[in-house]
């Protein structure tokens, strides 16, 4: 487990950062935070998430983990900037939505003194800042664990912690291009839906027709405009081949529809509901 | 309002059905229920919510207002066959989820001393069944009223009295047309995105990867498969229609993404996000 002794700073104190800081604060930690926004960092403070922070880089001097919940190219470029603030032997890990990317330009140009796990919480919301910020939800949340072939056992061993300090609910491991191609699915796909059926209709009375899906379907559409391009951009192959997917498995029920092969649309159903019903009732 | 000296009848008591004939409970009212299945029967009697039932179609002699909740067509053939035993003057309903053949169907055949008025209470949920009745449900759900030139306003009025019987949140009325083309899209299609998303992957592992995302998105695919293929084939021009809107929009936003173009995705999630407040938090 990781020592109560050792200096946990975490960069951008946004929705997840806050989260992670909450959660580190609540499981006995003391936290250093960095953020460009003094307001955030007053209210970590006051909230006693956080018992030392401001937005100045050195902050993370003499730290034994380093998280950023910066966005992706946000935090390669505060790599190149700050890293010489980071101590040989410390471990630096993320919370980053894509990873191939984000793997390949920190292993360019890190300091090969310190080593760099990749995370993913998959504990997103569509709000963001840290008002919203909430370490409840990881108790029903995955984390995937996006080791290489240059992470030492250590530094997983350290994912894991962080992982279980935060108390997820599921601890798995994934190559980075598993992650991006399960990613790709399972996330963004569900994004580009979402965004989709919000810009068919401008009609305001929608509100008053919809039932629980049109609801459901919807709910991620409230999206951070300034995050998920990039998060699409770097995921584009994978992302892209999952919209054809759909596009074709809803292309094939269409057809379906039209013929009013009954037998067909059945066998369909029976397959989505046998398959959802692993994903427990919502 | 609803007389409670009214004899009111329920055909059909499955998930919809049952939570009718427990609203009406709730409210005072006296329920006589039709189901071909005696332990569905048996349920409702135990818990009160109708007053007396059984598979006899002559259990509706004599009501005042008789409440379909079986699927379309079984309904219509329910009318054909039986709707000798409803009172000249009395109101018949429905739960459907289209509304253009079953009222066309409907009207061609019905007796024209019986006036129907067609609803749709937008409250199914992704399980069947009496045990999952629920009549709290209704207190967050929209019901929507389809008149035609054809009904009184004694019937329509009836439509929203059990409407306000069952505290639903909103109430609507819709042109045949207008409902099924507003159904096609937040409903329908809604149920031919889960389904198909659920039909691309078969890794079990899934579940350990996903966020709540992939959840939201895939609740609905836990679905009825006697009941929707009829849905989708009584809808069929428009859902064809809404899957192509679907398909072109997702299309496009995937253009941008190859192209890289941040701008046009910034403005596409910027208007799906504003949208999307109207409908609140869930």
């Amino acid at each position: 487990m990781i020592s109560r002794a050792s200096k946990i700073t975490i960069i951008g104190l946004g929705l997840l950062g806050g989260s992670y800081a909450k959660g580190f604060f609540n499981a006995g930690y003391k936290v250093t935070g960095i953020d460009i926004n003094p307001d955030t960092i007053e209210y970590a403070k006051r909230m006693h998430w956080i018992t030392e922070g401001g937005s100045d880089p050195s902050l993370a001097e003499g730290s034994d983990i380093v998280i950023s919940a910066l966005y992706p190219m946000t935090f390669v470029n505060w790599i190149k900037e700050n890293q010489h603030y980071l101590k040989p032997g410390s471990i630096l890990s993320d919370v980053t939505g894509i990873k191939r990317k984000v793997i390949d330009e920190i292993n360019e140009v890190l300091n090969p003194e310190i080593e760099f796990i990749a995370c993913h919480p998959m504990a997103g919301r569509e709000y963001k800042g840290i008002a919203y910020a909430d370490c409840n939800q990881f108790e029903q949340a995955n984390f995937i664990i996006v080791p290489t072939e240059k992470n030492s056992e250590r530094a997983i061993q350290t994912a894991y912690d962080i992982a279980k300090v935060l108390k997820f609910r599921n601890i798995s491991e994934l190559t980075p291009d598993q992650h991006d191609n399960i990613i790709g699915f399972v996330s963004q796909l569900c994004h580009v839906i979402a965004i989709s059926l919000m810009n068919i209709s401008d009609n305001p009375k929608l509100v008053d027709y919809t039932g629980d899906s049109f609801r459901d379907l919807t709910r991620i559409a409230n999206i951070n405009e300034d995050l998920w391009p990039e998060l699409f951009i770097c995921n584009k192959d994978n992302l892209v081949k999952e919209v054809d997917d759909l596009v074709n498995q809803m292309n094939y029920l269409k057809q379906q529809i039209i013929d009013e092969n009954v037998d067909e649309m059945k066998r369909l159903m029976v397959q989505a509901t046998a398959r959802r019903k692993k994903f427990g009732k919502r």
